[in-house]
């Protein structure tokens, strides 16, 4: 196993699966450089081990899965759901040290959570919220797609949508979105950016669903307000209305969102949470929800669908870069206004990790027997 | 040509290829991470050479063979069948470093032996016992593949036959073997490990070819008597016997396989010939030859596929144990009771590498002029 | 950008790219290691800059032309063809650094040409001869093929033609060129290998031509006059003339070329000039010309397709001969007399490279605010 780089925090709760992808099968899959298994036990809950097996090493998921009991597919070794071996062909006394790791998990919010650091600070509420993936008052669906790039750039990316006007120009982009004033503030564990636009034409994307919506077609009020809670999960609260309804609350930008007007307007929540797969590569979960036209299943199925395309153009952009950068290791990057919600990010996941690296030497890559 | 690793003696007679495959040809092969190539000289015999012209190291494969000569495909230089250059475009003298690396070579049950090291101490006595697949009492065939992995993975998963239980559950397999117990013996250069398993049910494999041979469809002896000759080749004597009709020696493990009745039982032989390829790959020969039914050609096609479809298995597990390998270079491996077999065949490979390290630096890497 | 490797000096002119390539389009190119983006601009010039936005990185091939300037597909910046950026999103004060390299470029003889190295001593009066690719009194075309090799090898192979007679043996090859002497000569910049051949059969190549042409079936001169012109363009003055028609100058090899009296003949030229893509692979730029039969157009097609083919046969043994060469780090090279021209273009290749070293750490990566 490589020892973690420090471009992430193993202390973290990391999404590993949306929860339907985890059933009664062995479910390989590597998060920070760490090959996991996963599989769900008869209770409902869910189990995951070291993909490695402690004698030859063969992943555990070439194996088989009887009775929330994982059987090696090599020697026959078999392991209980907290990693324990309790069976060895062709002898009775067991090694003591015979165990892979155990990973403390959470389900919540659709996502299935995995600490890769130290299991006795794996405090299940310090899972992110993003409970508008798994609340009746809002509908949605949404995604994984693993992207070759260091997850920090899908970070900055969302970070700053000024992007949105020239990766995505014919969906949700506009020149207004690159154009409008915003605010970054910061805190211990979280960033914001916000942005008003007031009284503009919507974009192709929003024009469609405040129409259908709400059957209004004039100018609108849009927002975007970004929130990063570290180190990698952000949740953007987006949406337009008619225009001089109350969308904007006094004060604009520098205002208290919470006094923002929606009545006349679509709401929708972008949900992002992207875990490290490797040093250079992640995976991104996404979901689109939205606190209208809620019984509409086909609106839920078109919306994912479509969101995916734009996700898409991000994920080619994203990767062009990752191999720019391998490229021009020494290259010295310069910041633009428009880059100060990714540097409080980049700055809240330093620090994690910072307050990780004397502790590390002491994580236990195995339980203890 | 990169350095020898200390995975394999140089001083060693490898299996290069199926004596079929080498013709009036030029055939390339790697060999112990030598490149050669071969083909068949108008005598019948078999020449190996350095596979790089001396002059801009075009592989002479890529070249022409005409009466046991072989012209570069690039500028032309004429090699004889010893290696040395024999001709130069627009020159009358020729350099007399000219020459490229020209390696022992013996034919023997069915296979073309080469031989990487010292060419002084290529004795082909040496050559391992393997002729059972060249014997008229006896009917097979077999086949290459080409594996990467480490060639003594393959060697350990030879040595310990418990896979079967869990790899090849659906011919070969069954709860006896990974339960039985077993006697693992070495001398100098072999290691064997012998298990005989008293009045069980046939394996699918077994049944048929018992019910084929004998006619008989009740409990059986089985016995697999696994015998490796350093460096890299394991001969099994495997089958199953009517139960009780003394095919188990008296004293069983400990007892003297030479007192086995076999008549009332069907005999095979497992050969398996490792040879490195590079550090990571080795070219797998196996075959597998019988005692019974010598005159169905049906059958030995029939067996020859049949067998090829179970060491596809063993293939997709050793590839992936390699790769975990890779992943985890610093792992401490433990080994059980049924790894008895391996860690003998290990230790008498070390052995058989330690002793080449001073001398290794004399080797010549080309033939003397 | 990985710092140049000393195969290659930076100061000199390199094909980037046929003229017809560069359209009104953004088209990425490597270039001794360099990613470059070309464009044709409203003026019909040619601009070329770096590959890469100033702010993270991304290729501005990915983005947009318009009107001369260029749009990063990710945040917006725009550049002008000489790589300053004009536009930042969200802000009116623009960085002064912020620019990308941009390069000289000179079109001509059908190739736009880029100096990868100090502007300043960018003199077009040094780009290569190669006017027969774009003369009236000419007819021909050529291709580009991106070859994994070194670019060295593309020379030494075109500086030393016996290859013909074993690479080409169906086309130009024949005994002849691997068995007629030759002389080398050189310059200060150039090299040449002159190589006549008296009263010979043409290979089917030339027999064709000849007779298509001239309609002449019988024993011909043939000659070969490679010009190597440092660092990487090789022009070949190749064709047939009946035999003893004059086309061999009085003194043969030794004698005056602008002798040869080609009345009764056929003339070609074969135009490389093969341009370092990385350390390992290159762009090889060819084209066939001819002074018989100008307003044949389907001869023109004929040949070009006609000649790829040869150049296939090459491209094959060029990144075999690479590949070995990796694998043998160390190998010492001899040199037999066919070497000769090559040796002295490696001669002069090496002297240009050496000149640089001291200069290249002033050599601005950028260009300069």
């Amino acid at each position: 196993m490589p020892a973690a780089k420090s471009t992430f925090p193993l202390n973290a709760w990391y999404a590993a699966a949306y929860d339907v992808e985890i059933v009664r099968k062995l479910m390989p899959r590597t998060i920070c450089n760490q090959k996991i298994v996963m599989f769900r036990k008869s209770d409902g809950s869910v189990a995951a081990l070291e993909d490695a097996c402690w004698h030859r090493l063969l992943p555990l998921s070439m194996g088989r899965l009887e009775n929330d009991e994982v059987t090696c597919g090599y020697h026959g070794l078999v392991y209980n759901a907290q990693g324990r071996c309790t069976h060895m062909p062709s002898q009775e006394t067991l090694n003591p040290s015979a165990c892979v790791r155990s990973y403390p998990v959470v389900e919540k919010h659709r996502f299935v959570w995995v600490w890769p650091g130290d299991p006795a600070k794996a405090d299940p509420a310090l899972v992110p919220d993003m409970h508008w993936n798994d609340d009746a008052k809002w509908a949605g669906d949404g995604k994984l797609i693993t992207v070759q790039c260091d997850y920090r750039l899908v970070i900055d990316n969302l970070m700053d949508l000024t992007h949105e006007t020239f990766v995505h120009g014919s969906s949700i982009g506009q020149r207004a979105v690159a154009e409008a004033p915003f605010v970054a503030t910061h805190g211990d564990r979280s960033a914001s950016v916000t942005r008003w636009m007031e009284n503009i034409n919507a974009p192709p994307f929003w024009a469609a669903q405040i129409k259908h919506a709400r059957g209004y077609e004039g100018p609108v009020d849009r927002w975007q307000i970004i929130r990063f809670e570290a180190p990698c999960t952000v949740n953007i609260d987006v949406g337009v209305a008619q225009t001089g309804t109350g969308a904007i609350p006094p004060g604009g930008n520098q205002g208290d969102a919470k006094l923002s007007n929606r009545s006349k307007g679509v709401n929708g929540y972008v949900l992002n949470t992207i875990t490290p797969e490797t040093d250079g590569s992640c995976h991104y979960f996404w979901a689109f929800a939205r606190n209208y036209c809620l019984g509409e299943q086909r609106m839920t199925h078109q919306l994912r669908e479509g969101v995916a395309t734009i996700f898409r153009e991000d994920e080619l952009i994203l990767e062009a870069q990752q191999r720019a950068m391998d490229e021009h290791p020494d290259h010295q990057f310069y910041n633009l206004n428009i880059d100060a919600g990714s540097m409080w990010a980049r700055r809240l996941i330093d620090g994690l990790v910072a307050k990780e690296k004397p502790a590390q030497q002491v994580i236990p890559l195995r339980a203890a027997a």
